[in-house]
């Protein structure tokens, strides 16, 4: 155990959790986008943009307190890549939105909404367990769900990929949903790495 | 504010600044590369990957005295960053340049030379703030137009990735396209991200 | 030469070594999977899963030592990074694997071949180099070599995916093979970046 000066109450907490928040809405619009027709898919798709700017905003203003401030809470490079890591999450899933609807794409296969919901569940775990990083309390099965969560749609994403390799004749149109489902799964992946980061205080803390 | 006890006067600032100016040599080279006949192309193309040769060793360079020096001017592994950073824009352009020859590409989308304007001008105004981190002045304008000609250019992107799919017949030749398109893309993040690391050095300086 | 206080009997040298000596298996094992039989590959694609398995074990031992450990025998950042390049070595010659057999791609360019060759040689170098960590003495013509060897099949790879443009008229065969030669392509890059990490790590002790 290292020793620790510490402070407890600083911004850093509230902003991480902040981003974290963003995160849910952003997977819960991405959802709604995906059930949704053509038109309203852009009107949805705006609001998925607004998230990702309001994220944007939020990262930047966790890094710039970071380097203005001599002691944090925990390592400043964790912080950091704790705030880029929850950035890269918005950024995928905003980029997945933004791709279907450019592509026009009115049907997507099923799985895909297996996918959608993986990251639902991924952004409320994640929204759930950074207010627990004040206290360092409970946050071990948080890691090990997302953990599990992203081995499993790693697994689900190489089967849909051979899938959609098999059934789709059209190149150009497996071109398109390859990428979709493809910009999905590195959304889950991010969501990965923000949780083995959390990880990474969690131990260097006990 | 941080303690400075750290020197101005170090070869660090001299080879970052030549690692930039050679940026600019790159962008140019491709812009000159997607004027010509393919012929002159290849003639074109070996400049390009002799300058990222030279881009090469001058982050090697770096690093080499990175390593074996015990007193940085600002933090080692911002100038870490900085370095790959300024790397990762010549390779993903020699790259962009490369494959542009390799696939017989005669004719590109006209948009494709709007994407390389921006390059040019990243290249230019990076080698322009360079030689200021010595004394950290006049720095924020930089990283600000950097950042936008960023976003501008990411939004262009996905106009031009859509409209491709929508123009283009051929799968195999929309695989080619994109492929140049999305390493000229990789090419502003890059600059992008020398921005960020710009920044993140400045604040911590002011 | 900077003080040296840090302990040279760790076990992180040990586990090091353990990493990499898991990477000639998995390296083999893409050998083997690239001459067998489809009915065999599946076999020979479990194993290859299993030791990818092993890795991430090994990878999750070394990072909670190292968050738990306050005395390292060089740079935390370094180990970590070396860890992790490790990992990444394996998770992109695993995924490549996979690919050859959900993509049931019985016939790979001969060049396929090379490239797996490449890595058998860029496993043997890592896993030879690792135990030399501890006394630091003769890494000097292992990251040489390996780089030398990423360059090459960097121009081979460039090649390769030219000639397979220009042959190869069924687009989404294409877009399978050319999916499984760039995770080839991306494990030597894993590879180089191991070399790069021990570099920077003898730099600073010499």
């Amino acid at each position: 155990m290292r020793l620790r000066l510490t402070p407890r109450d600083t911004p850093f907490f509230d902003l991480l959790a902040d981003s974290a928040a963003n995160l849910v809405m952003g997977a819960n619009l991405l959802a709604e986008l995906l059930g949704a027709d053509r038109q309203t898919r852009k009107a949805i798709n705006k609001k998925l943009s607004l998230a990702e700017q309001v994220g944007d905003e939020a990262t930047h203003t966790i890094m710039r307190r970071l380097n203005k401030t001599f002691v944090t809470p925990f390592d400043r490079d964790d912080i950091y890549n704790l705030a880029s890591a929850l950035d890269d999450c918005m950024d995928n899933m905003e980029e997945a939105g933004d791709l279907i609807v450019l592509y026009k794409l009115d049907e997507l296969p099923a799985r895909v909404s297996e996918q959608i919901q993986v990251l639902q569940r991924c952004a409320e775990l994640t929204a759930d367990a950074m207010p627990r990083l004040r206290s360092m309390s409970d946050l071990g099965e948080y890691w090990v769900e997302v953990n599990r969560l992203e081995n499993q749609a790693d697994k689900a994403h190489r089967k849909l990929l051979a899938q959609m390799f098999d059934e789709i004749t059209d190149p150009i149109q497996l071109m398109k949903l390859k990428e979709v489902v493809e910009k999905l799964e590195d959304s889950v992946d991010a969501f990965e790495k923000v949780a083995n980061t959390v990880e990474t205080i969690a131990v260097k803390e006990s």
